[in-house]
Formats: structure tokens, sequence, C-alpha cells
């Protein structure tokens, strides 16, 4: 395989992760080319104008035309779409890559490309809270991990294009198995959304009663709500996409608050105080680890 | 009643929310004296030597002589044993009030304070993650709302005098009757911190068979967890105090829970995104509300 900086680069879908992407490759001049691909036809103009691609294009297959990596950076239902679409264009030996938040249905639809095609599936860990073209910015997967997931397919080369284009824009490479790693995001990032959005409706519901709920709402309700303003339509993609493995994890939520509440009504401060004490301890050490 | 810039003040318990009020109190030159009593020593030498009060003594009872206004800022079931143990060495027409959590039992021994006291009760809402003296700092109360919760037997001179205090120090007050603020607090800060405790407990199952988990937790389990790094006897004081309340609310998240997933479990994902949708611009219309 060429090496990244004699790749033509497609990255399809303009958004948040792929202009950022694009932004960081074209400004570190790290591949030949960079072309985008957005089904806007503003925002086609908009990535050309800032400089964040080389090329643009609002056809796909236009776009994927002669290109050595393509990185699908859309929501996960659509880069299942774009897979089937693009399997019949793309030249042998191009490396295909996605940027999706679940991995089983993408692996699924990977594992259908034509022969030659080198797949890798992939999850940059560097959400924002903001979407669209308009928050994208140079630097977001500087120190990110970037979860790699190669099919039994794909050559060892094409692993390893992968990891120089995420070491390029200063994320930290991590080869995930598909399943292992749809069961850790529904734990750290699907429960609490899900979490996060029933408190906003449990919270709700008093503040329909006495509006004064809203008005002395702080901290902790700010803090613990705050992915419940996530985009609706990414999430409910990411949810249907990833269904068992987040439905497993909010069963086992449940048990905890289930537990907390059987010793809140009894009254049993001791069996409180070491449950409570101990979720501090596992946070605090977690958070002592993120700074290091 | 004598109006505040004449009276002596004396605040119990010298953690962040105590002390931050006698800083803002002395510096701002609100009142005749500030005084301060901590349990320990150190802490006050600490007060003393700061500059954040005026006097002070670990000795309660010796604190609270000769006081116009005395503050209990400690956690509730230390301030119901305080209310208990100074009521009988109090001037007539001293005002006492507290900045305790909950609010249920200190209304009720503060009924039980002798004739001729004034009892206010209060919470300024202004948390923060950090704790003790060392986390205080001048200004902490600026812009926060500050319940205060009069008795039957409270006078107007007096509520009229707590509220000239919460005034001083850059506060709201905000005058809420004891059980709807129990209700209101159950809600907005107590249900999110059971919530993010559960979500640290159910998280920490996952990290302990794969701890990958830790390495790629990133912001929805941040925020969504943070809470749960707060003081833990605290936090127990506070629910112990409010377990009807919580409990109610428990209750009404986990009914939410429930929605969301048996939705999920059945794949409705046009039900989903309604109901993930209203969480979604009710969070949004909320943040907006608080920039104002």
């Amino acid at each position: 395989m060429k090496p990244l900086a004699e790749c033509r680069v497609t990255v399809v879908g303009m958004g948040l992760m792929g202009a950022s992407l694009c932004m960081d490759l074209t400004r570190g001049g790290f591949c030949r080319e960079v072309r985008g691909v957005a089904r806007r036809t503003d925002t086609v103009l908009e990535a050309l104008i800032s400089g964040a691609v080389d090329e643009a294009t609002n056809d796909v297959q236009t776009g994927v035309l002669g290109a050595d990596i393509v990185i699908l950076a859309t929501p996960v239902r659509t880069i299942v779409n774009t897979l089937e679409e693009i399997g019949p264009v793309l030249w042998p030996g191009t490396l295909v890559m996605d940027m999706g938040s679940t991995k089983a249905e993408i692996m699924e639809a990977m594992a259908l490309l034509p022969e030659g095609i080198e797949p890798v599936g992939g999850h940059p860990m560097c959400g924002k809270e903001t979407a669209g073209f308009a928050a994208a910015e140079p630097g977001l997967y500087r120190d990110a991990p970037w979860v790699l997931a190669p099919l039994a397919r794909t050559s060892a080369n094409a692993l390893e294009l992968a990891r120089a284009l995420a070491l390029a824009v200063g994320a930290r490479p991590l080869v995930v198995e598909a399943q292992r790693h749809d069961r850790l995001v529904a734990s750290i990032s699907h429960l609490p959304y899900v979490v996060a959005s029933a408190l906003v409706q449990a919270v709700a519901a008093v503040g329909a009663e006495d509006p004064l709920a809203w008005q002395i709402a702080a901290g902790g309700f700010r803090d613990t709500s705050r992915v419940a303003a996530s985009d609706t339509h990414m999430f409910i993609d990411i949810l249907m996409t990833n269904r068992g493995a987040v439905l497993e994890q909010i069963a086992s939520f449940s048990t905890q608050m289930e537990t907390l509440r059987v010793l809140l009504e009894a009254g049993d401060e001791d069996a409180l105080c070491a449950l409570l004490g101990k979720a501090q301890a596992l946070r605090v050490a977690w958070k002592s680890k993120q700074q290091l």
C-alpha cells in the first residue's frame, strides 16, 4: 500500500467529525489530496471555501472515485447504506474506514464489500455536545483514543495505514474487537445518555407542577443531565444499532438503582455509606487517572 | 430588631458554606462582628488567621453568647442537635438561621426553640464539588437563589433581617415553604446524586471485567457521573433527612427509565424519538434560560 503522504483521501460526511478530520489532514499536509462529500450543497461550498478540503462534491460515487482511502463519517445506518452503494466503484486495495459510534452493523456491511477492498472499522472517542460543519475544528482528535476494528480479511498493511492516519492527527489508535467496543460504549456513553434523558423527564414532571424546580436547579442537575441535550437523531441511530448491549447496561444500572432505593427505604445508613462511598472512590480515582 | 449593620453574627460551621459567608460578611463590613465556630482547633485558627472572622472558638455555646444572628452551617443532623444545645443560651429576639440542605427535620427542631427566639430556615443553592474551609471563597453566594423558610412563629421583622443578610452577600432570597423546598431539591439535586452513583457502579461492573472501559470513558460519562464524587457523608445526611421525597423521585425516575427501556426493546423508533426529543428540548430550554 502507498504511504499516507501519497494517498488521496475522501471523507464522506462533513459534520463535526468528518470536517474536523479534513481540516487536520489539509493543514498538516499529511496526504496527497483531501476530498469531502456532503449531502447539502451549501455544506459542499462551505467545506471548499473554508479550505478544509481540496475538492468537494455532493455525489458520493463521484467523491470516492480514485480514492486510496475512504472514510465514512455519517450516522451509523447511513454508513451501512453508503458501504453498499460505493462497494462496486472502489479501486481494489482501497482502505475503507468509518467513524461510526457503534460497530456491529457496520462490520457486517464491511464484510460484504467486494474482494480486494480493505475495510477497517473505527471510532474516535472525541464527541462534543455540538454537531455539524460549524462545530468542526482543527485539533479535535489530539490525544483522543481512536478505536480501530479490523476484519479477519483486513491486511496488516491496511491496518498500519489506518493507524498512521489516526496518529497523523494526534489521536491514540487502539485496536479493539467490534463486539467488545459496542459493549464498552453502551456502558460509558449510551447508558449515560438514556439516564440523563430519563432524569430530565423526571425533573420535568416536578417542574410542570412547580416551575420553581427549573429556577433553583443548579450544578447537580446541570452536569447529570447535560448529555440529554445531544442531537436526538444521532443518538437514536446509536441506540437502534446497539440495542442488545444498551438494554444489558440499562438492566445493570436499574439493579444498582434498586439496591440504593431499598437501602434508603430501609434507612440502612451503613450499607448506603459503603455503596455510595465506593462509587465516590471509583469516580475520584477515574478522574485523577484522566488528569495524568 | 437591630439593622444588620449593628448585629453580631455567629456562624457555626467553618466548611465551604459557613466560611464563605463569613468572608463576604467581614470583607463587606455588613455587620458589627463576625464570629466563627468550628469543631477542630486548627480550623478555628485558620479562620482567625485568614481574617475570615473577627473571633473564633470551638465551643458552640460560647460562640453564640450575645449574638444577634446565629447561622448554622453544618450537616443537617448536626444542625438539629445544635439547635437543642444552644436554645437555652440564646438571647430573646435572636435570629436563628441555617444553611442545611433539607428543611423538614430542621424546621421541627426550630419549632422547639424557646419562645422569643426568631427562627428562619434557609438553603442557599450554591454547592460546589469541593468542601471544607480550604474550598471557601468570597463571592460564593453572588446570584445564588437563597431559599428562606420562615415558621408560623417567625416575625416579619426577623424574616426581613434574614433577607437583608442574603441580599448583602449578593444572593437572591426566595421564600419557599419547607416541604415544597424538600420536594424540589429531592428532584433537582438528590435524585441526580443517586443516579450518578448508580451509573458509576454500573460502569464499574463493566470496568472490572474490562479496564478499557475506564480508559475510553469520555464526556458523557464524565458529566453524568460528576456528582457521585461529592462528599459521601454530607449526602448520606441529606438522603436520610429527606427519605420520603427522595424515594418518590427515584420512583418517578425509574418509571421514565422503564418507559425508555420498553420502547428500545420494542424498537419503537418514532416513540423513542418523541420522548428523547422532548427531553432534549426541555434541557436546551432550561440551559438557555440559565444564561439569561
